[in-house]
């Protein structure tokens, strides 16, 4: 089956208008595109849980901090609908950054607090920029539920909250990372490390795993850290960002552990910044 | 007719999910209650163009820069439910501050800029609060359309903005603002006026018309300031917040009258701060 490409707002509401006609139920996955295989599980999931699967293709130019960061986002939109026809997605919903923003954007959405730690703090207004976007597009295809990975974890915190907290009617589904098979989080960055470095990149969640082995034997979050740290030491072409604990639910570094624990990384890699996260220590206490 | 009272957001949503069963088309009309003919207006306008009309009385506390100033603020629901049902609305949504905040909020709309000047400059993040309330109402009763006075100019150029980026569905009509035999602009504000006050109020409307007549008479917006508080400044008991020409679009302050000009006033009168407006000069010459 082949995915229709659908490029402006008024086409896109027509066609999930005709669906919900028919009684159809309607799922969004937004994506900037360079879809892999963590994308088809969304879509995947999306297409078993829904009648008529929307797929956004959009590298949004007001989330990215860096111009050279944006123009180097890989754009390969021809491969996407085809990839997201395979997967079983009714449209794809490419619109040109014009479209989107056909004045210079002047509303914004903010989530203050759970956007500013971790990415949020390298990357200032990366998140105001996500959530807006991600508003914009909830808007425009008024799906019935959306799905995110959960590699992007703060994302998904801050998606989850502005839908909570504006009262979109919408369900946030988040799917599991899905990993090559050496371990590393599928990401559409992973095209531009060199083959060496490539070859490196899963001590990013041995690193991850080690640190949730020391959570599970009980260690505290400082102890977690140390032994995430010890491992990406070993091989110094790894500049860590950020490398830690968190609360989930509000993102905020760990003091202690009760209950669900994100350990949480972001790594440069021969100038490709990674970020990968595990879920782990979920026994609560109280 | 007696509106229905209405108080949980699943509540107001399964009446409003009942009439778009039916084929209804839906309105709200959103206010913080203490109803006055201004509001009669709002909502006898959206009677006849719409077949289910929603009014929401919420004192939206996070729209408050002083505690004392939300306190003070007039509540009458009895009264308003009456009101309602007499101008023909279906149901009156009145939630609790628990119910539309059941935790803090951290998730916040704000529209750069528009909303920084003349009453946002008086009232820091009074136009952040309004606007994410209204996202809230729009997005728990998705109506068709939404109905705001124009005596709020600033509020309705804020809230189309955001309606317009967000990408909203929904159609945001602007009521004209409605005025007392002797010109004072309705407001639930009114009420609070000593009578020696209430009756020299009038006297705003005139100022703004003053600078109305010397913006029709070719004035700069300068002149057409000046004009205007020279009649403010007959009466000591006025202080003038601000008196300004602005572009009714980006709400900034005129430099020289081409198109449409907003002349707004906000002043505080026995402790009582009132603002109003006139829309003028709407030749354009290019």
């Amino acid at each position: 089956m082949k995915a229709e490409r659908v490029e402006t707002v008024a086409a896109i509401r027509a066609r999930v208008a005709r669906a919900r006609g028919r009684g159809k139920t309607v799922a969004l996955v937004p994506t900037m595109g360079a879809l892999h295989t963590g994308h088809g599980e969304l879509i995947r999931r999306a297409r078993s849980e829904a009648d008529f699967v929307v797929v956004s293709v959009f590298v949004n130019p007001i989330q990215f901090n860096s111009a050279e960061d944006f123009e180097l986002y890989p754009r390969t939109l021809e491969t996407d609908i085809d990839f997201c026809g395979r997967f079983g997605a009714d449209a794809v919903f490419a619109p040109s950054a014009r479209e989107m923003y056909p004045e210079p954007q002047l509303a914004f959405v903010e989530v203050s607090s759970l956007g500013d730690s971790f990415c949020g703090e390298f990357r200032p207004g990366h998140f105001r920029g996500v959530a807006t976007v991600v508003a914009k597009l909830l808007n425009i295809v008024q799906p019935d539920r959306a799905y995110f990975g959960e590699k992007d974890a703060q994302q998904l915190a801050v998606i989850r909250r502005m839908v909570a907290d504006l009262n979109l009617p919408i369900a946030i589904i988040p799917v599991a990372t899905v990993r090559e098979p050496d371990g590393l989080a599928m990401s559409s960055r992973n095209a531009r490390l060199k083959p060496e470095d490539r070859a490196a990149a899963p001590l990013i969640y041995e690193a991850l795993q080690a640190a949730a082995r020391a959570v599970a034997e009980g260690g505290a979050p400082e102890k977690a850290k140390r032994a995430g740290m010890e491992v990406l030491a070993r091989d110094p072409r790894f500049q860590v960002e950020y490398f830690e604990c968190a609360d989930p639910a509000t993102m905020k570094i760990a003091e202690r552990i009760s209950g669900p624990v994100l350990i949480l990384a972001a790594v440069w890699l021969g100038g490709v910044r990674l970020i990968d996260n595990i879920l782990c220590g979920q026994h609560r206490s109280n």
